[in-house]
C-alpha cells in the first residue's frame, strides 16, 4: 500500500464543479488501495478577494492579522472537499495546518517550517481515512497562526510528504507539467517528463510560475520528488527530483521568458566604495525585490549601474533611486519597462562549455540587442527589448534542439 | 476603569463601511478609558453563502466539517476589524474561539459551552489591547472546532462577559432595542428601556428575533445583563436583566407576532394511550421543530390533535404525519399555512389574573377567530388566520396600554 500526498492549487479547486472533479480523483486514488493525504489551496481568487477586503477596511495590516484572515481560504476548501469526498463514500477528515502540527517560526506571512508533527494525519491514515489539509499555513512556536508565503501550499505538501515518508507527492495545477518554454510564446514547446531540482530552482528564479522557489528548495533539501501534473486533464506530468541528468539528456532543459520586470539605470555614478550599498540598501528596506544587477568597470571615474525589479515595484523604487542618485552625485536615472528576460536553464551546462556564446550568436543572427547578462552554473539570463522576446525565444528553442518531438527521457513508471 | 464586552451581529459588520463604523465605536469606547472585548459575527450573508457552497459540492455534510467551514466567517470579520482598529491607533488583537479557550462539548453545530478559560483575553487586556474574538465557535473537549448554533455569537459575548466579570455586555444589532411589537406591523410600537430575562425568553420563543433563546438563557442563568442596541444609530437600547418588574411597570411588555409557522391537524385520532407519542416521536427524530400542540378531550372515543411547526418543515412533516395517521387509524390530516401566532408577554401576568380573558375579549370585539391557545405563567399565545394578524396585533397593543408614548421604566444610567 502506497502513501500518496496530493496537492491541489487554487485553479484546481476554483468552484464547486472543480471541487467535485478533485474529489473524484482523490476517491479513485484511494479506491486503488493507496493511503491519501490531500493538501488544498484557497479556491480560485479567494485569497485575492480577502486581500482586497483587508485593503478596503484598513491601511494598517499586521502580519499576524493578515495570517488570521488569509488562512480561512484554505480551511474552507479543505472542509468542502472533505464533504464532497463523503458523497463518494470516502471517509475523510479535514485539518488546519495548526491541527496537524505544522510548526513554524514566528515570521508572519513568510514563516519557515520548524517541524512537522503530523500526529493527527497518522491517526487518520491508520483509521483508513483520507486526511485533507489546509495548505499554506501553520502555527508558530508562539501559538499564533502563520502563513508561509504565496504558493506555500506546495511547501505544505512536500513537508508532509517528507514527514510521512510518502511514496509520491503529486502537485496538481492548471498546466500539464513543466515545459521547455511557455507554449503561449513558443508554440513548439513541449512538456518535460523530468527536471532536476536545481534546474527547477533556476527556472523559478528566472520567472517560471509552475512551482514556488521555496517549495522546490524544501523538496530538494529533503529529497522529496514532486510530480507536477494537471487537475484538468489528469495526464502524466513532470517529475522533479534530485536525479542528475544523464549524458543522453539534452544540455538545455528549457527557455524561460519573463516580461514582469522593469529596468532602472543610474548613469554617471562616482566610482568609489560604498556606492552600491548606498543604492541597494534603501531598496531592500523598502522590500523592492531587485533581480539582476549589472555594473561595468569604471573608465572615467564614473560608472553606470543597471538593475531589474518587478514592474509593480517601479513607482516605489523610482523616488528612492532618484533621491539616492542626487545624494551620491550620479548624473541621471533612466527607467525602461519595455524589457524582457530570457533564460536558458540546463543542468547539462555544467559539463558543456560554450552555451552562453552559442546563445549570443543565435541572438546576433536574429539581430536582437542584449542589454544585460547574468549567469549561474546552470543558467544564462539576458535582458532584451520586450518586442524581440517572442522571436528570440523561438530561435533559442530551435537552436538548442528543444523543438524535437522526441523525448530524451525514460518513460514514467506506471501510475499506482 | 470598566470592562465592556461588545458584540456586533452580521448586519453590523456586513461590508467594509460597516466594519469601519464599528471600529470607530470600539475606538471611542476604548478612548473613554474602558477595557474592551469585542465579539463579532460573520459579515452579512457570509454564513449563508458558505452553506450554499457546501450544498453545491455535497449532500453529505458532517457536523464536524460544517463547523470547520462556517467558523471561517467570524474569523475573517475578527481579523478585518482588528486591522481597522489599527488604522485608528487602537492596539487590538484577534482570536478564534479556540484560542481564547471557549471549551465546548462535542455536539457539532449545536455545542454547549463547558468552560470559558479566557487566558489570552486577560493577557491582551492587561497589555492595554482590545481583544477581538470570533463569535459562534469554540473548541471541543476532543480538540475539534465546534459551533454553538445560529445566533450563538450572543452566547460567546455573554459567556466572555461572565468569565471576565465584565461591567457591561452590549449586543449591537440592526434594531435599536427590544420593541413592544414589530413596528412594521404595529406602527405604535415603542422601544422598551428594559425587559426581564424571563420575558425575553418568552418573546424569543414566541418568535422575536432580537436575541437567540440560548444566549438569553445563558445570560439569565449567569446573571449577565445585556444591553441590546443599534450599530447604525448608536442610541441607547434595551437593558435585558434579571430585574423583576416593579408595580409601576406595565403588566404586558410586548405583543409578539410570528408568521413563520404552519398548522397540521390530525382528525379522528383514536383516543388511547401512546397515540401522541406515536405521532410526535417520528417528527422529533426528523428534527421537525414542533411548537404548539393542542389536543381536546375526547367525546366520541376519537380526538383531534393540532400542532404548529416552521413552514420550512411542512413538506417533510406532511409525509411523516400522513403515514402515522394511516397507521393509528386517524380519519384525516389537514394542513394550513395561512396562520399567524400572536403572543402577549409580560412578567406582570404572574400577579395579574385575567390577561387571557381580556385578550380573548379584545379579539372577539375585532371578530377574530381563535384557532389554538397556549399559555405559560407570563405568556399567552394564540393561533389565528394570518389575514387577521395585523388588525389583532394593533388592537391588542392598544388595549393593553402599550401605545402610550410615556415610558414606565426608569431612565438608563449614563453611558460610561
Amino acid at each position: 500500500m502506497a502513501l500518496i500526498v496530493q496537492k491541489y492549487g487554487g485553479t484546481s479547486v476554483a468552484d464547486p464543479d472543480r471541487i467535485r472533479a478533485v474529489a473524484d480523483n482523490v476517491a479513485i486514488t484511494k479506491k486503488r488501495g493507496n493511503d491519501v493525504v490531500v493538501v488544498v489551496s484557497a479556491m480560485g481568487k479567494a485569497t485575492d478577494n480577502l486581500i482586497a477586503l483587508a485593503n478596503s477596511v484598513s491601511t494598517t495590516q499586521s502580519g499576524r492579522e493578515m495570517d488570521m484572515l488569509l488562512t480561512t481560504g484554505e480551511r474552507q476548501t479543505a472542509a468542502l472537499l472533505t464533504m464532497a469526498l463523503a458523497d463518494r463514500g470516502v471517509d475523510a477528515v479535514s485539518y488546519t495546518g495548526s491541527q496537524v502540527g505544522i510548526i513554524t517560526d514566528t515570521a508572519h506571512r513568510k514563516a519557515k517550517i520548524v517541524e512537522v508533527k503530523g500526529d493527527r494525519v497518522r491517526v487518520a491514515i491508520a483509521d483508513g481515512k483520507v486526511a485533507v489539509i489546509a495548505g499554506f499555513q501553520g502555527v508558530s512556536t508562539d501559538q499564533e497562526i502563520t502563513t508561509m508565503g504565496r504558493g506555500a501550499s506546495d511547501l505544505t505538501a512536500s513537508a508532509l510528504a517528507q514527514a510521512m515518508d510518502a511514496d509520491a507527492c503529486e502537485i496538481y495545477t492548471d498546466v500539464t507539467g513543466v515545459f521547455s518554454a511557455d507554449p503561449r510564446i513558443v508554440p513548439q514547446a513541449r512538456k518535460l517528463t523530468k527536471v532536476n531540482f536545481d534546474e527547477m530552482l533556476e527556472m523559478a528564479g528566472a520567472g517560471s510560475k509552475v512551482l514556488a522557489m521555496r517549495s522546490v528548495e524544501f523538496a530538494r533539501n529533503h529529497d522529496v520528488p514532486l510530480h507536477v501534473r494537471s487537475a484538468f486533464t489528469w495526464e502524466q506530468g513532470t517529475i522533479v527530483s534530485n536525479e542528475e541528468p544523464s549524458v543522453e539528456d539534452p544540455i538545455i532543459s528549457g527557455v524561460v521568458t519573463d516580461m514582469t520586470e522593469a529596468k532602472v539605470t543610474v548613469l554617471g555614478v562616482p566610482d568609489r566604495p560604498g556606492v552600491s550599498a548606498a543604492l541597494f540598501e534603501p531598496l531592500a528596506d523598502a522590500n523592492v525585490n531587485v533581480d539582476m544587477i549589472v555594473q561595468n568597470t569604471s573608465t572615467d571615474g564614473t560608472t553606470d549601474i543597471s538593475f531589474t525589479m518587478p514592474k509593480a515595484d517601479m513607482a516605489q523604487s523610482e523616488s528612492i533611486v532618484q533621491a539616492i542618485a542626487n545624494e551620491i552625485g550620479a548624473t541621471e536615472v533612466t527607467h525602461d519597462d519595455g524589457i524582457a528576460k530570457i533564460s536558458l536553464v540546463g543542468a547539462g551546462m555544467k559539463s558543456s562549455p560554450g552555451i552562453a556564446a552559442k546563445m549570443f550568436r543565435v541572438l546576433a543572427d536574429e539581430n536582437v540587442n542584449i542589454q544585460m547578462i547574468s549567469t549561474s552554473t546552470i543558467r544564462v539570463s539576458i535582458i532584451i527589448p520586450s518586442s524581440d522576446m517572442e522571436r528570440a525565444a523561438i530561435a533559442l528553442h530551435t537552436a538548442f534542439g528543444l523543438d524535437s518531438g522526441a523525448d530524451y527521457s525514460a518513460p514514467l513508471p506506471e501510475r499506482k
